[in-house]
């Protein structure tokens, strides 16, 4: 008993001997990424690029094909292995001349209302619609609207959504930590809110932007229709309108809302996404993907949502040749195309890799805006999560501490599929839903180091996931 | 044996359960704080008044009596036990007309200079200085510069220090994990560069700004003249203008400088600090103090500093009112004045507490902008320090991790000398210095939710201080 002891004592002594050995020259390496990207102003000045020469790059438009062409430039010019072109096939939503939206009261006069139309919306035409409005905060509510009992009657009942527009207030819970569940929780409506209202014969769906911030500007994104119902035209109208909305409806019921948006689809395009790769030196047909998306939505110039993602992800790769890192593992950037509208590019890519029989390692995505990092959400199986959690000691200096969340991102979702294990970088939310899908989203939101730390945080789990597997 | 075993395995499993009851109730108290905290828009209207309708406040000026009326006005009508002014002597030093600087080359031509006159510094006067341009970038490189041996010569050397205008060009570390960390290896010369040039007989001091960001504004902060030497004037350059003239002295090293700057120290005048309180219910004359700075420079709004600091305090009373919390020991919200130049609000703050024999259980300092709240630094016993840390798990949902770093706050720390626990609120750092003593600091750098959460961090931890002690 005793010799079991002292050895089990000895072993364990020596893996820690190990481990701790391990760690601390892991623990070098990721200081000298870190470093490196701290240092080096250049994913900033590709990201200026992308926003301020380029713009918001709206899926199947000519901006993304700039952006196609301009993420293929840069990184063809950073002596990667290989880059090429990923055919995609994408639709095509544009939004036409700027929308307009008023109301109108006898009572209180009229008013300009800051709205965009949701993105695969259809428009209501030149001439416009327009109604009285009414208002509705929850599915329950909408649901009992269009079944009034009238009263004196037990079989009668009153439609009140019929022939109206509807306005779906419903604000994000300002309560919660994470924006992002702020905003879970509010947008639905605006995803499927148009054929919710159309069910019960109403003519078009005004919507209170998903944010918790308290601004003037509409935020966009997308919607879909059920086929079993009418389509009817749907728009976002900005948090500070949706009050004043609500403010003039109950004071006049009888408002009327004028919406004018000429919003349509096209055919679908052909897009790519852009990839580039530095080959493994042991397991060249292993692949670890990091990536993010290079559509967005046409409001802003698709800084936070999603150039951050994108140019952080040529930046890992950056990082890699600047530091003259030889991976084991291929390690692939990826600039998704079209994860706004119908996620065609994340589709592509998955289809090739089932197509290819291609081995992925891991796969990680920054699409949370280029915001400190705090941690990286996690959607892999029990033991693999534990490896990577076993890591995020080494990470606590540089701000990491958040590895409780669960999934990837949208582009990588598909590899699920394969069971390869994904990674979502987790940045700190508060800013975020002040920029997303809106005219905010522009490249002076972004803090330089903020977006670099992102970027180290990338590369530094690449190099463990590429050094120690999953 | 076995019976010692079983009592303190008793005790144990009964002291857990205490203290997992304890904290289960005291996690839905920080959850109703937290709640509230960021629900209620008063704080962010707070100070948004204080930015935009009073502005930068420097000590001493007609803005910082604003800012004391108005900050006692607000406490004033919020219902609590007692507000108060208390007395305090402060410099006051004035900016004059706006600075002037620009560089002339018979090679290069001539340039306008972006600069600020540095607090405490003497103006050059109507006519401003010219003298060539000698760059150093550390302090050895000053005093070598001011002891060339001459050539062929072996005692005689040459002062190229002596006429000069200095320009010290230190540039922060851009890869410190924490921005203060920077800002502290750089600052150097920003405090105490003209009197280290003015010993080697320079006339005067452009001094690279002391920040991470690279940007075009000039960023002031204070100094003070070795009252052994001559006092010179003293400038700070914007960072991208620090590397302009970098540029153009590599190419032409006799360029002339000329500087023009109208500040100076008048006399000392009457300020105040501005305190509110709520009475403790069991011990209200022991004292839990709150607080942040309410003058600011010049440049901007004093928006981050400390704008949000002296805001969030005034929030943490607040929040004891609105959520009826009854404090055992008394809670005082402090708006220190004069934090930037002398600290003499800390001072007489600390020098009543002396005079009255108060006692004081801890203080908290909000001083590091109004971002994402990370953390406490803690500057107390190893006793106190661990109790503090030992509540911190409770605040992981909230985003607090970093309990590591020591100190409290500078209008806090005089209180040390009465052996009073300090804490100081840690935001995430990365974008302070972008607005840090600069015209950036605005109130529109500041997120709604961020100051929000920093001011419910706070009010939680005084929640728990008050209930447990320290």
């Amino acid at each position: 008993m005793k010799k079991f002891i002292l050895l089990v004592f000895i072993n364990c002594s020596l893996f820690i001997g190990n481990c701790s050995f391990a760690q601390q020259s892991d623990s070098i390496i990721i200081k000298h990424i870190y470093d490196e990207a701290l240092k080096s102003k250049i994913s900033y000045k590709n990201l200026e690029y992308l926003c301020k020469k380029i713009g918001g790059r709206l899926t199947g438009s000519p901006q993304a094909a700039a952006a196609v062409a301009y993420t293929y430039q840069v990184m063809n010019n950073m002596g990667l292995d290989s880059v090429w072109l990923q055919d995609v096939t994408v639709p095509v939503w544009v939004r036409g001349p700027k929308e307009h939206a008023n109301i109108t009261s006898s009572i209180l006069g009229s008013k300009e209302l800051s709205i965009c139309a949701i993105g695969s919306s259809i428009g209501t035409g030149y001439d416009g619609i327009y109604a009285k409005v009414i208002e509705v905060k929850s599915d329950k509510e909408l649901d009992s609207l269009a079944h009034i009992k009238v009263q004196g009657s037990k079989s009668n009942v009153q439609n009140l959504i019929e022939g109206r527009i509807v306005f779906f207030n419903r604000a994000a819970d300002q309560t919660e930590m994470s924006t992002f569940s702020a905003y879970g929780g509010s947008v639905g409506h605006r995803y499927g809110g148009a054929s919710q209202a159309a069910k019960f014969g109403a003519i078009g769906v005004i919507v209170r932007s998903a944010t918790v911030g308290d601004e003037n500007n509409p935020h966009t994104g997308n919607m879909h229709y059920n086929e079993n119902y009418n389509k009817i035209p749907a728009v976002c109208v900005s948090t500070a309108h949706a009050d004043l909305l609500d403010d003039w409806i109950s004071t006049d019921p009888n408002l009327i809302l004028f919406i004018k948006t000429e919003c349509k689809t096209l055919k679908d395009t052909k897009s790519f996404n852009v990839i580039g790769q530095i080959k493994g030196s042991e397991h060249h047909d292993e692949y670890i993907t990091v990536g993010g998306h290079l559509d967005s939505w046409d409001l802003g110039e698709g800084a936070q949502d999603d150039g951050t993602g994108a140019i952080q992800s040529i930046e890992v790769l950056r990082l890699y040749k600047a530091l003259n890192l030889k991976p084991s593992h291929t390690i692939r950037a990826v600039m998704f195309i079209d994860e706004e509208i119908a996620q065609s590019g994340g589709r592509a890519y998955f289809a090739n890799a089932l197509k290819f029989k291609e081995k992925h390692i891991a796969a990680i995505e920054s699409d949370r805006g280029g915001f400190t990092p705090q941690g990286f959400s996690i959607d892999a199986t029990k033991e693999v999560s534990d490896k990577i959690i076993s890591w995020s000691k080494l990470f606590l200096p540089y701000g990491l501490f958040n590895f409780s969340e669960k999934g990837g991102g949208t582009d990588i979702d598909f590899l699920k599929k394969l069971n390869v294990p994904l990674l979502g970088l987790v940045p700190d939310s508060q800013r975020y839903f002040e920029c997303h899908h809106s005219s905010n989203d522009v490249f002076e939101t972004v803090n330089r180091r903020e977006l670099q730390l992102g970027s180290a945080s990338m590369a530094s789990f690449i190099y463990l996931i590429d050094k120690y597997g999953l």
